[in-house]
């Protein structure tokens, strides 16, 4: 992947990036509410990060609905929403094979990621995520092109061959991290870091995990530390020369009541209960790593049975407390720009503090020691926006509309000034 | 209202105020989305603000929707809701008498502030806004039991019988502020400061005016500027001893296309093209100072015409790209805890970045020389929930479920540690 040339311009989804050279790092900090840059940034604890909103730019982004990790990391890296992309969660119901299958493949992306376009056109990728999961999804197109992908979960099997990289616990310095754990995050961002500075990469997607935002709030000394210990892998990105874009695929909040127990709705349990057997509720923030979440989110896909009136359905999920939205498939394609043949009859949403179930048999809550904090409706919807650069005239305009974390590289590349 | 006695407890609304001693100042900075106070406190522009992060309690806690300045400061002042109190707009369309009515007087609410009962208690209650319309609406039932209440913009005409007190330009050191200035809400501020320096109040309910908020962004020198006086004064609240509590009444959103023009869906005109006459479009962010936003926000109100069906309607305003929400009027009343008689038949809210007309002839924009900055959805429901004081432990358990800010008052007395 050697090259001395500039590289060139390219267009992936009906975007155009530009030809500027440079180094280019497209960070998402899962789950990083606003809120947890506030509670470092007043203690004083993330310095790069406050000079970057001074002298860059620091704005709140619209994340994209359900507010799930693999629905908005996908419209990250395609620049696109789900409704073009296909990843409307991390896993539905496919009712052509009557099965529920987890889109944990690049076969179930319906758009290219900006990725192959980015190394074709004379950049150096690479793609590095916390999560073994998303590499997968992201990087598949881009090894064959000379580009490196990796996770950290996984970071000592990479090969040469099959993730464009050997020896990334050498490169790094450190071994592979457990996926439970600060460090597997601080270990995407020092993969980055050591990427940058071995000349192996000049255009990076760097995508950590919210296993600490699920277990700990902003003021919490767990995530004061870690934001951090973030602060300063941002520091020595910035001391390389890269220009930086921050995101969040989602916020986080408490969904707990008063005494920490799991304020939840059993949705299959009361829609059963109600009208009888046939319902099956999809929960699209489950995957392989639920110990910290028990499966909970704040967005339910139901799919109904066909005896039962649907008008009736959706006035008794209305009508429960802690329901915020009902909408029909097409309503909820629509309004949510999600891939219709990927939803059931009805979506549901859930308040701030109120997350979704399927039955209190489904759900295993062993792992929330520390109460349950959660995403994946309205109120997990809006994600910092920061670059470490000033933006030209045209995308400080779009920054004052409704600007959306997807356009994470439109921005970064087209929008940040030199 | 002279005393030497402790204050006893009381209770109002459902709501028990305990009975410890000390003065208490409840702040609703009008329109403070929590990106000002970021861009000011990042900037080093708020230290007094920055200290009480730290030292008290930083949190958010979720407005009452529709998120406006009477609705709010309403919901604040008793500790109820919408439904309970009676205010779900700064006005509404009364059928029973066929026309629009502007509920700018204390006999539109349904339910007692807690001032009467605060002063009943032994404290000395004073209630200062920016606008005339909260004081008339808030102070009405407190002065005749020996409380002050005044406003910014009518400063120079309180007077002892009707206001609780004589001479506030000489006691607040400064002359009567424009209403539509900066000066209008620190004018608020300051006069607190006074009451409490000179011994007058112990109690206060400190209301500000959104007009800043509404022309210039977080990171504007106007409202860096504005934010850095604010801290000035919360600085003397702290210094005289005060406990502080501080919210807002709504966030503030960009509401423009790129060309900076105002982003608008006028609603009746749409209406009556795709269905014909007889439509009414409320938009309760209506007032007589409509200046600085045009009368637009992000919430209508639909009175639809008999001979055309709910549900055609419902689709058609659903189907409109910047509409995010459309409930009929029972729904709405439920999930938004709003008066029913006082609502249409749909109640519709719209995007980040949009606002809902009536039509084009009815709005005059020619005040909108900065843009169009508004709220009044969902957007702008999450606002600053900030105390000077640790919570004790009750309290701050119901911090981490879904506070709202009309909790202010039961959060400051019976929540704060001493």
């Amino acid at each position: 992947m050697e090259t001395k040339s500039m590289p060139s311009g390219f267009s992936v989804n009906g975007r155009d990036y530009s030809a500027r050279a440079g180094a280019f790092v497209a960070i998402c900090l899962d789950g990083s509410a606003d809120d947890y840059l506030n509670a470092a940034m007043s203690r004083g604890l993330m310095s790069h990060l406050q000079r970057i909103c001074l002298d860059g730019t620091r704005g709140l982004a619209r994340a994209a609905m359900p507010t799930f990790t693999n629905v908005n990391n996908a419209s990250i890296v395609t620049g696109v929403p789900p409704s073009v992309h296909g990843i409307g969660g991390n896993f539905f119901f496919d009712t052509t094979i009557g099965k529920e299958v987890m889109m944990n493949s690049a076969d179930f992306l319906r758009a290219p990621t900006i990725f192959p376009a980015a190394a074709k056109a004379g950049r150096k990728v690479a793609v590095v995520t916390a999560k073994e999961k998303l590499r997968d999804i992201f990087a598949r197109d881009l090894i064959p092109l000379g580009g490196i992908g990796f996770s950290s979960e996984k970071a000592a099997l990479a090969r040469k061959e099959s993730h464009g990289i050997d020896a990334v616990e050498t490169l790094v310095g450190e071994p592979t991290p457990a996926i439970y754990s600060a460090a597997a995050s601080l270990y995407v961002l020092k993969s980055g870091v050591a990427l940058l500075a071995a000349g192996l990469a000049d255009f990076l997607y760097l995508s950590t995990t919210d296993y600490i935002q699920h277990k700990a709030a902003p003021e919490d000394p767990i995530a004061l530390d870690f934001y951090a210990k973030i602060d300063i892998e941002l520091g020595k990105l910035l001391a390389l020369g890269a220009i930086l874009g921050l995101t969040a695929d989602h916020g986080m909040n408490a969904k707990q009541r008063a005494d920490g127990t799991p304020n939840v709705l059993y949705l299959e349990s009361l829609l059963n209960e109600m009208f009888g057997e046939g319902f099956r509720v999809i929960l699209p923030i489950t995957d392989p790593y639920v110990a910290h979440h028990g499966a909970l989110g704040s967005f339910a896909v139901v799919h109904t049975p066909p005896n039962v009136s649907p008008d009736s359905i959706r006035d008794f999920l209305i009508g429960l407390d802690g329901v915020t939205e009902v909408w029909p498939r097409d309503q909820a394609a629509k309004k949510f720009q999600l891939p219709a043949d990927r939803l059931g009859e009805l979506i549901v949403c859930s308040g701030r503090d109120v997350v979704l179930g399927r039955t209190p048999k489904y759900h295993d809550l062993s792992g929330l020691d520390a109460g349950l904090r959660s995403h994946g409706g309205r109120y997990e919807e809006m994600v910092p926006f920061i670059f470490s650069r000033p933006l030209n005239e045209a995308y400080r305009a779009r920054l004052r509309g409704d600007p959306r974390n997807f356009e994470l590289f439109d921005f970064l590349l087209n929008g940040t000034q030199p």
